[in-house]
């Protein structure tokens, strides 16, 4: 994934020259905390947020030339760079914000922290359900009545709570591949639980068949 | 996995009849864009953006309690909260910090957004190699060097291309679960790869006991 599948291209920019009441003003009306500064062809010049605005009212600043810092202390990304470094980038600088670049320098959108949030979350909202049901097809000769039964033994015996192959089909009809690894208390154990139903529905597959 | 196990306890807060001058001073002191507004007792009272500061400066307020939003408004989690729960809030109301209070409404940290983004990225980051190996212990009676080489047998069923059990497991040190699930094409593919490697593993295993 590319970083201009993530990015947002709604955002605000603003000029060194433009005034700082006015700027104050149109992040308050966007609700951005940051804004990229521009020249008249959209290429990045610099970077505020509104702390900088802040402190230029505390010392009387008018313009925003006046308090952006300059484009070399921005964090920046490209917009065909891949999705990770946004991320890293974002986590290792404690970013809200990342200005998104073409190759002329020019800023085509922003990456927001919960675009990340949005994006990797997405990922974890998959239905459980979706992942048996790939297990199920992926294992010739067992089926899903079979699966779900090895499936609500091995609950039983890691949870010691009785739970019926009904229940546990309903469970993962409704639960996420995140509420699943949350709950779990991790991916390797998710992923451990699943291997365990696995072996035992081919144990008994295996025992089926020398019958 | 709880709110208070991914939570900031570095927060700043404020209390309403701070000045606001200063309060904009320590905002930008800690890189803070958002503040809870608490009394004497750390008990929550309202919030605070550094928008509402600059919307102050403007309106010539002094203090606190004339910008703050009451508590009511405040999207707020508890520290036993699913950290699930904080992820939704702060995608759906696109948020930059969440407060988390205990049982008495005493602000205990915050949920930063990059604090969401660094631990979902973190379960992105796993290597492929720990699943492997926790499926390996999982796997009673089965070696690491057969589960190698169900790998590679699989890999190349597959994908036509021979690999070698070594090879194979020289890329799954190297990857992360998030790079698996892109190479495979989405989280059930990914899984109905393991799948088939612990279908071929345990399929030895029987095979070997019958001898």
């Amino acid at each position: 994934m590319k970083v201009k599948e993530i990015m947002d291209k709604e955002f605000i920019d603003v000029s060194p020259d433009e005034d700082l009441v006015k700027v104050s003003i149109k992040m308050e009306k966007y609700r951005r905390f940051t804004s990229p500064v521009v020249d008249n062809k959209k290429r990045l010049l610099g970077w505020i947020t509104t702390l900088d605005v802040l402190k230029g009212f505390r010392d009387n600043n008018k313009k925003v030339s006046d308090i952006m810092h300059p484009k070399e202390e921005a964090v920046i990304v490209h917009q065909n760079d891949p999705a990770r470094l946004a991320v890293l980038e974002a986590s290792r600088h404690k970013l809200v914000t990342i200005p998104v670049l073409d190759d002329q320098e020019t800023v085509v959108g922003v990456i927001r922290t919960f675009n990340i949030v949005e994006t990797l979350s997405h990922l974890y909202e998959i239905k459980v359900y979706k992942i048996f049901e790939a297990m199920a097809e992926e294992l010739k000769g067992v089926s899903w009545e079979e699966l779900m039964e090895a499936a609500a033994i091995i609950t039983r015996r890691e949870t010691g709570k009785r739970i019926t192959p009904q229940e546990y089909e309903e469970r993962i009809r409704n639960s996420t591949f995140g509420e699943a690894i949350w709950a779990t208390g991790g991916l390797e154990r998710f992923f451990v639980g699943l291997i365990a139903i696995g072996e035992l529905v081919i144990a008994r597959k295996v025992a089926r068949a020398r019958k």
